[in-house]
């Protein structure tokens, strides 16, 4: 794990959705490296001893510890959690992700499950199929709080589409700083209850960290309003599972849609699969032509900038975990 | 149906949604009136003689034949069209509407519609109930563009929540005018299949009027673009459903969201219920706490100026139909 560059063509070891398109690319934009194209993690690993740079979503303890020359790694995933052991955090390896690749998608897929959960789309979708015609009253998002957990690419699309809605917009992050123009109240974890309890709805769109992991506990569903709404996004494990599925039974929680999970895929014996005002959805929400093209985009952008000695984009803080 | 205001109190019946708190709202704004609230249409059209004025959704020609001294009738609806058969229409009775009541929770049911077809999240559901992790890759609505068929208080809403979604909007309307601020080109009636071929979303928010009755038909479908998506939060009819599940069968459409029929409640036997990229809800987007209180507020805004003998909010061009 030298500082400077060695001498020669480095050595790029790249496994992913490797479409013929992307190889081709890849080998115009890093046309002075060697790059390989592998069949997944095992193969690269490896070959990992060669290697100066590795585009992987994951990389074992044992293999870095083998990889003397490896300087940097690239993720396909815009949470590179999978990455982030510590022997990796530990390391000098710089570390990027595709962050922002799926973030208006993801906003999308937060909105469809807020609407479907306060209209009861289970329940009309029931009906659909049991040839009913079952009409009740239900809410509008119109004049309502929409709570963002991390106000990064992701919080900050679905606050800008929240306030064409009409809702008022909370955002919770790490830090003090500037205001994404789309909130209009920010909070930092010391007010996390405070900022649970103004909340009608609480979106988690945040990395899975050292900070965030299990920050949503019995107190936490507590603390938010009696009839809110969960919808999460980013990752499983954030909130923990256990607490959530006691203040949806409970009816403290109207509701919750879940795209991500503390294990995946969901088992099928999961018990938020069986309960009515649950949708749950199998971490898809950004799974888009869309998004796979911006972080091809991002991919080749830092390969192209490796080969040539720049300094990378979507550096990862590994310390902070994103 | 004479011109002037005939001398003494005006009597005013009303029926439909009558809580305690509209009745003694209705009694304050209308202190000077002889207010009746009546249990139903029946029971309303055996004292019509005598009014001045009635609030109801429904009047029968019979009874309108009847109805000398009637000079205003107030529909608890946005779309009045259950009142307008051709008895009224040649009346010189003014109709006044609840339009832009619904208009808000209207565009949130579209755009949850536009969201879940395009997602598949009826696929998703089954998966969800079956225990299967069912995980494809889906559109993002970002880039594409939404054809709203009208443009009014729900049609300009849903165009700047479409503008939040990052897509591009295209307004369909009867006339030529100033350009509502949240579409980005507007069609009139002779450009009907260029604006169906420019649109990857299809929208209907019109009223159902003489103009908009089976706009939609064998040729319009065709007309769409392959894999469009079609929306119905308004009025059945203005489609023509033979044409509408043609368009379906056959793939040309990727999907539809109705929440209007042409026939309602949907019959259980509707074959709309099993396809299955079809969301069936029970023309309910409106049906909503903040619906009533803005339509209470319109008929006692009206009710107000009709005893005061000023003009009144929300009249009805009975011959376009709303």
């Amino acid at each position: 794990m030298s500082a400077g560059r060695p001498a020669g063509p480095p050595t790029v070891l790249m496994t992913g959705p490797l479409t013929p398109d992307v190889l081709e690319r890849a080998a115009r934009v890093a046309a002075g490296a060697r790059l390989r194209a592998l069949p997944g993690q095992d193969a690269l690993e490896a070959e990992i001893e060669a290697a100066d740079a590795a585009v992987t979503n994951h990389l074992a303890p044992a293999a870095l510890a083998r990889a003397r020359r490896l300087r940097w790694v690239q993720s396909w995933a815009a949470g590179p959690d999978a990455l982030l052991h510590p022997a990796m955090v530990a390391s000098a390896v710089t570390v990027t992700s595709c962050r922002g690749n799926g973030a208006v998608p993801l906003a999308e897929h937060a909105l469809m499950l807020m609407l479907a959960v306060d209209r009861r789309l289970p329940r009309l979708m029931a009906a659909q199929a049991a040839g009913g015609w079952d009409r009740f009253s239900h809410g509008e998002l119109a004049g309502r709080a929409c709570g963002i957990i991390g106000t990064g690419h992701c919080g900050a699309d679905l606050a800008a589409k929240a306030h064409a809605f009409r809702m008022r917009t909370l955002g919770l992050r790490r830090r003090e700083g500037p205001a994404p123009a789309a909130f209009d109240a920010l909070y930092t974890r010391e007010r996390l209850h405070e900022f649970l309890a103004a909340s009608d709805f609480v979106v988690v769109t945040a990395p899975f960290t050292a900070a965030t992991a299990g920050m949503l506990g019995a107190a936490e569903f507590a603390a938010m309003r009696r009839g809110a709404i969960y919808v999460c996004i980013s990752r499983g494990g954030i909130a923990r599972d256990d607490a959530l599925l006691a203040a949806l039974r409970s009816g403290h929680l109207a509701g919750a849609g879940l795209d991500a999970h503390a294990v995946e895929p969901l088992p099928a014996d999961s018990p938020f699969r069986a309960l009515d005002n649950v949708i749950v959805t199998p971490h898809m929400g950004a799974v888009t032509a869309g998004t796979r093209a911006r972080g091809e985009a991002i991919v080749l952008e830092n390969l192209g900038r490796f080969v040539r000695g720049e300094s990378l984009v979507n550096v990862v803080d590994k310390v902070a975990g994103y």
